[in-house]
């Protein structure tokens, strides 16, 4: 028996009621494999815990979610408590913690999927875009000076590092050699003249070392328009923490929206948890009304399963959200249709114990 | 007779090729207008200048373009040479040099543009995006330290001045009341800890004198979102230097591409001259063929118009494009068509003569 111990935040909103079908999800795989088994362990933190306890995560908490392989987290975020606690203390957190400076966030054309595009073919939207994850514009560096003055300025400061831009862009390099796909570096050095042109050069001086990976290089004002005009220029591609977060976003937004969007923070080499988020917020207005979306959440438990070394699974399951989107056709509220997340969840289950497990070519 | 000085800097690659229509459509609005005219001084600035002179433009280059009212601009930039010096010293230089904190991009589905989108009215992407020019992240503050050394780390600051961050955002408050729109503030306070907070609190402070002007705020991920799938959802949009950059690239592609997208530089208090360009750049691949897109030259000349106060002109010009892509359907290749950029500029031309002149309701 391959034992995984998981540590599971449900948090606001949303959260729980997406996560609850992607554990459903993840114990049906288990049950299917026979030889697989995860061990989650609950813990309440987020914003009600906060309201409670002061705090949003029990002050050990890192060291509790280290006993773990991994973490599968629903969304954080609750109106009253500001941004600067309940993101800063949770989940950035844990991104900065557990040196998570790998975020993998497929944008997939799913079959099925609606797509806000008018002319692009399904394989026309293929990619995998690598954020660096733990540092850059989002290091929370910064001041503000002579507050309330006339002369009142205030300064954000972006921090790129030779190790956290070098890693990044080394893994991505890594990962496109893998996949047999080509790399596009995300930048702007024509106006961020510090660190984007710092960018650009250990792009170039760690591409020395993979002649056979093709690379290309966009400016993020020229990417952000060829997203969506031809996405099918980009395979995998890297860029920083901030265009990352935009560019994702956007990304998501052509492929059926945040309801379908998945993001793994990696710890690549192991040493701390990684972790598994759907994108989307905690989404306090439909919160509690059993109507999210949770094909995103169950996306997440696919990369998860990737991560464990379960491909195989992971494929199964993103064929199962794509058989749920087409033959079935059990949509919630936000792509048109009018099932719960209950009977989304349930519809998944369902088509994974219909598949055929397909079998990763890589693992026989 | 209302004369009007303007420098023209047709700059690089099809630079030279889009402002000639351009011109030839000011000529023929002054020409129908009878009490116009316009005064245009050439300066062959841009990439060839400095491969002849080791400069963009003459030292007194500013001192000379501040004899004229307005400045029309083509496009900057050619292989071999450097951003940080075509950029910096030509495009940069003049809106910083001349105070441009006011950059407009109109981002309007005009009749008959292709649309990238597949469920959206014509009426529904009509916005005005106000980005800031001066500051911000483009301030080119940073610093790049243990240069070669494992610990090598790259700083760029962005500088957000009380002045400068006030001025634009009471300037898009002032352009949302005078148009009857609401005013979205764009930003990234979750994320970026000092700025952005910032920039919320004086879009809020400002906020409080124009209590007549509806409001929202979205995060700037959140955003492209949104502009994808929701982009009725805008009106009047206030953003940072970076965000606006990103922004208005994507809402480009949306209706119809960089070949129909224009920008105006804009100095509000008239002590420096303002600066109308097409956002798209130079082109070297297509330059010289006669095949360039000259419709975001001919809007930014519409721009000018407005500028000047000939709103109802500028909206001449606006209409003349519509029927060129409707009636005319003359488009360059860019655009899926097989005309000239000659041929699209003459068909722009044609149509002002056959349009009654439209009146302005605040003109008379
Ligand atoms: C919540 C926020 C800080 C976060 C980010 O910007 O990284 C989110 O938008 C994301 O993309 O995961
Ligand atoms: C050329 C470049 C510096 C410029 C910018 O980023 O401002 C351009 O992209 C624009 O949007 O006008």
């Amino acid at each position: 028996m391959n034992s995984h111990r998981i540590a599971v935040i449900p948090g606001d909103g949303i959260g729980p009621e997406v996560i609850a079908q992607g554990i459903k999800v993840l114990n049906h795989i288990a049950a299917l494999d026979g030889k697989l088994q995860f061990e989650f362990t609950y813990y309440p933190w987020g914003c009600e815990f906060y309201s409670k306890h002061g705090r949003m995560m029990d002050d050990d908490g890192l060291d509790q979610l280290s006993q773990h392989e991994a973490i599968y987290l629903g969304a954080v975020g609750y109106p009253g408590v500001p941004d600067h606690i309940s993101l800063w203390e949770l989940l950035l957190k844990i991104r900065k913690g557990f040196d998570q400076y790998v975020n993998l966030r497929p944008i997939t054309l799913l079959e099925g999927a609606p797509c806000s595009l008018k002319e692009v073919t399904r394989e026309g939207i293929d990619m995998l875009v690598i954020r660096e994850n733990s540092e850059g514009e989002y290091a929370g560096a910064g001041d503000w000076l002579f507050k309330g003055k006339p002369e009142e300025v205030v300064l954000q400061t972006g921090v790129f590092s030779r190790m956290g831009t070098e890693r990044i862009i080394r893994y991505s390099y890594e990962t496109a050699r893998r996949l047999g796909r080509s790399l596009t570096s995300i930048s702007k050095a024509n106006a961020l003249n510090y660190s984007m042109v710092f960018w650009d050069q250990v792009f170039e001086e760690v591409g020395r070392e993979y002649p056979d990976v093709p690379t290309s290089s966009y400016l993020v004002d020229a990417a952000s328009m060829f997203f969506v005009r031809e996405p099918e220029r980009f395979e995998v591609v890297v860029t920083s923490n901030l265009f990352g977060d935009i560019l994702t976003d956007l990304g998501a937004a052509l492929v059926g929206g945040l309801g379908l969007a998945a993001g793994a923070n990696i710890n690549p080499e192991r040493k701390y948890p990684s972790m598994f988020e759907p994108i989307h917020g905690s989404a306090p207005d439909i919160a509690g009304r059993g109507i999210a979306n949770p094909l995103a959440a169950v996306w997440s438990a696919s990369q998860l399963l990737d991560f464990l070394g379960y491909e195989h699974h992971g494929r199964s399951v993103l064929k199962a959200i794509e058989t749920v989107m087409t033959d079935g056709k059990v949509f919630t509220p936000d792509m048109g249709g009018r099932a719960s997340t209950e009977q989304v969840g349930n519809a998944v289950v369902e088509a994974l114990h219909a598949l055929q497990p397909i079998h990763s070519p890589w693992k026989g």
